[in-house]
């Protein structure tokens, strides 16, 4: 069993997470992690917080001269900025006269499509802060760079990860389009919006350029690749042990996301039956599959061709040309609070979304394999892989 | 926190439920889970199986004189075809030479879009017997069953919950029909497909009768809308605390379902920001939402508003055409097997995400506001709502 | 990772367990199951309720022709007397003019040492009927029933449990004496108290037949030893991984138990530390500790030496001259209400703490070898102790 | 459901640990916490480490301005002794050159009583300090960290926790001595060994004076009591939901913990059940018990007497004069390393305790109140305590 928590706010000193239950002798460096979280600021369309929003990466526990040690692993993602919020945002009481003024003014005009009013209703704060403070997306870094040790851990075991960018807004690459593989990673994360398809990352290019000239932000969809998994991961014996189900909600778990497709999702209940599924093949020794539309699970389970999952991220509700609420102070009208400036966040959920995608990996494997080493959790697999009959592989 | 553990095989004795952690107080009879196992059996297109399989329901525990006791609950579905298959599903040992003929001849051709094959792999099994039994949706009737104690939990706290099927096939409710309401149910229930678009009910009876007569099937999209929700209901402070994410998993949970959304979902990836979101107004003493784009969360939290989630169906994956597969016995090409003669039970999943959302409701409801018995847990709720301030409402 | 739920009122008409995340292939027959059902009735001192209380047994799921599936496995134990009690524990609503006579009359007299009162106010009824139908010993019927397929499994990778009693109120075996192994288990069975030391067993059915006659009840002290175990279950890496804080939970989760220890337990505090540890020695080609103080355990995991864990059990709460308590429905004193004849049921208590420490170790060994099938669990079993390097042995 | 992890090597960078799942509101403050981690350093025979171990703490997360948000609380303990240890306890990888000497020499002599040997064998290490690192009780500093936290919570619902020494090696205050109250706990504080009692207390100076003269060590046992808890925390409906339990495995869990009791414990097992239990009398408008044998709890639930649990520390394992174990790099007998020089620690495990209690009870007061603000918690548990009917209180 992996657990793992974060903590920290958006303008706090710094986020924290811990991840627990990962075996020891996992390669884990400051390098590889802050690679992962220099990646989840790529992308055309994104705003300057990104680029002074430098990323001070610690390791507090765990990891003993470059491998985990088989204990919790801790890690720290400092907050450049943190001297100029400090009294906006100490733990300890400050002043009651410093409080009112500038950055610390409270923030009663809750934004549209954020946590804002609904979170100041069920914590029973007076004002948006102490609400989107944790509510906003500063704290997926904290995922990715857990998502890059457990990326490491299933990298020992051959497993590779890959993301892309399926569609901006209403740009979609074409159905049919070729899936990168773990070799393309260098070239989609040079792409300017990580697509893989050249023609419609230009396209996405005019898309993000146009929305940027009318003040307003974009969605699109993500999608997430893991190549090498063995069958048998997840299972179909309990809903809640089906990999499917847990890629869902850690996918729709990442800020923005409203909609989750495995393989080819929503398009496949348009199909007839006949023509919607992987039908099998003996090719010399190899069972195979025809089709890859189920995007790599039977019955809740990996089939151990491509896993395929997608992400929808809907667009930034921060828009520059501000959505209509209401002051809370005073009852009125009033235009959102805008605090950022990024016309579109969909190449970094594809970063985010591979991290949550390969902890929830990560913790299928355990829980398939065990082990409190790589070399047993690998040894396991390995044995595994060569007790499956000839027959049915 | 509320626990449930379903068991039982397609074919064996019965299925069995427990659920545990809800309050005590709760009305909860024969007849009303009976009526939810009924309205699971609904929609044209279901083929004999559903006519013969009638549902033999017991309470074994936690209920006394027609209320829930606070104990665990659990509730058992008899399989009335039982005495036919006692020699094959025996749990205990039968003479080896009675289990090799007929019903009980080795499954050896893995059917596409089934857990069959990747089952036997994982599980160390020479036939798919022992996976389809469990991976099959007639478990799924065990959860309907514990979804009607949860339905009746969350009544009596005056939350309502309401399916319907939006597509068959490519036929689709049209964007922006009206949703039904709580008092629309018996009429639901009545119509072919579940479906409260009369035009677009028959275009899917055509439909699915097309598809009969070519030997084919068909999947679709179901919407599960729940009524009277309280504000902050999840939580964006963790990942996993956010009742999206837990919608989420809890329908792709259910077999066959290969995308999830909530609210607009894939739909709002196309939208630009200025359209996507649904803004805030002060009308009379409250604050309104001009739209439920969202679908009812924001920051992963119930805002109060109609929740609104979906989940797309694969068609069914036993084509009467049989797929082809390979006989894992001779390794030799064949067609799958084929067991089942329904055309598509798209109405029937919405009666299965129904309940798989009232489970995730009920849930959070108890994480929220606690409580013991059905008392406590609607005063608490109640001296929430009454907490609200007023310029919040 | 193992999960478990028992339901099921003491006479309600069955006992329900499912228990899920076990692999397929395990030997599960009726016969071994019952045969541990009727271990729990066993011990001198036992009330007629014993005698009555035959233990009708189903198999609902997860086991095929005497293999568990690897799906969840559910149990049932049906209540012989239910006949008697459908009115009193209907879960369906009976006329309110029989529920107030007989059996069925309101139980308002709580009993001391019981959950009965504070049963009534956490739950909110005004008698204690609904509380003590749960909260009845009667329970643990389900975990042994549980615990006997955990044993199973247990047994397929060469651990095997054995309990026995080491103390009857102030009746002890002495300090010193030696262990009983897995091959001493009938003789314990036949014992009435199952001690394993024949002349305190002969004292400890005189202190029953004292307590008897003065109308009186006793508890005691039982010890759970595993043999064989691998060392290395549980961890010390996080305090809810060590294996010791796992088993204190289980056995203090049994009713009436209210103190537990590991290896010498208390007795260890009073030592100094240069007698309190077992010192390590290297002899041939295998280092051996020098004593087994510790009881099996060290830094919270297994150590491979005999696990050895004891639970201390209050005298039995309802006693024949009845304690003395408050009629709730008069505010008037009163004694308890008196159902039950047993004078001293630790011998019982052995049997269930072996119950619980079995489905302990079982989830540690799933959790640290993984294994969807008995074959793969118990392959990386012995893959892990044949890599254990020489000097470390 | 309240979530908490630790991370953190004894002599690595810090110690950190998250919160997850506490309302809003609670007073949060460095001088709180620190006040508790300097009460964790208390007690006659503690070595020097006690002095230089200053604990640099941070608030990383989770509380503005003096109060919990709502969302995870992170807390980071700095070890001052860090630049002494960076060679070795680096998280990057470190030149091989410099591996070898000194703190960094391999640590291959297994100390008995401690994880080492055993660690050793589960992690695939072939030295002892990546698992001594993390198994040492430098780690109950987090714990006593988070658990300040947790009682800050509890007071704010006027539930308070005490914590005493009652042994230490064979001195023990007498049997029927009086309880600490709250009121106590500073007078506790300033007691050489935390004991209530004045003259035991004097004897157990002269007890850990003996023992360090010889070079040995002691342990002994420390009570927790809880005063002003509601009835009902907890529950009898299933074994782990017991409060019993959970407090149990909590205590065990700290190190070198070997026994837990709940009230008298061990010593009930001796007594005849007309003398265990604590009977009911109505005195003016209250139900009350005439004793409290049971330690405040009923059937797994609080009774809203006051809460008393012991937990029995084995004498400390590192002991002056070293104990026996083989050097596994030779394979040769040796003395085990020795890098300790306590000869008592348990004045401060009452402190851990305290603190493990605390974490225990706030989940069981989340449980069963809900709640995610301190009002909103608060005003639940008032009106629960308000609806219990008159004739149960």
């Amino acid at each position: 069993m992996l657990r793992w928590l974060t903590a920290g706010e958006s303008h706090g000193p710094e986020l924290v997470a811990i991840i627990e239950g990962l075996p020891a002798g996992i390669p884990v460096s400051l390098d590889s992690i802050r690679a992962d979280l220099a990646r989840r600021k790529l992308g055309y369309g994104r705003g300057s917080r990104m680029k002074f929003e430098e990323d001070q990466l610690t390791i507090s526990g765990g990891v003993r001269h470059g491998e985990s040690l088989g204990s919790p692993i801790a890690l720290r993602i400092g907050n450049t900025e943190w001297p100029k919020w400090v009294e906006v945002m100490s733990p300890e009481k400050v002043e009651a006269t410093e409080t009112s003024r500038g950055r610390n003014a409270p923030l009663t005009r809750p934004r549209p499509g954020h946590a804002d009013l609904v979170g100041m209703q069920k914590y029973g704060f007076d004002e948006a802060r102490p609400i989107l403070e944790r509510a906003s997306a500063r704290e997926t870094a904290a995922r990715v760079a857990l998502g890059a040790v457990a990326r490491s851990f299933l990298g020992e075991l051959g497993i590779e990860l890959v993301s892309h960018t399926l569609s901006i807004g209403p740009v979609r690459v074409p159905e049919g389009a070729a899936l990168p593989k773990p070799g393309d990673v260098d070239a989609l994360d040079a792409d300017p919006l990580r697509c893989f398809d050249a023609a419609t990352s230009a396209r996405m290019v005019a898309e993000v350029n146009d929305a940027k000239h009318t003040g307003d932000t974009l969605g699109g969809v993500v999608e997430v690749l893991a190549y090498n998994l063995p069958p048998g991961l997840g299972s179909h014996v309990h809903w809640d042990r089906r990999l499917d189900g847990q890629l869902a909600q850690a996918l729709m778990g990442i800020q923005a996301i409203k909609g989750v497709e495995i393989g080819d999702g929503f398009l496949t209940t348009t199909r007839r039956g006949s023509e919607a599924h992987d039908e099998l093949f003996q090719i010399g020794d190899e069972i195979l599959r025809s089709s890859d539309k189920a995007g790599g699970t039977e019955g809740g389970m990996s089939t151990g061709t491509v896993l395929r999952v997608r992400a929808g991220m809907k667009p930034i509700a921060t828009v520059p040309h501000s959505l209509r609420t209401v002051d809370v102070a005073t009852g009125e009208a009033a235009g959102a609070h805008h605090q950022r400036s990024d016309v579109c966040a969909v190449p970094a959920a594809g970063v985010v979304a591979e991290a949550m995608v390969a902890l929830v990996l990560a913790n299928s494997v355990l829980e398939k394999f065990g082990g409190d080493s790589i070399e047993e959790t690998r040894r396991n697999l390995k044995a595994y892989l060569a007790a499956i009959p000839t027959e049915l592989r």
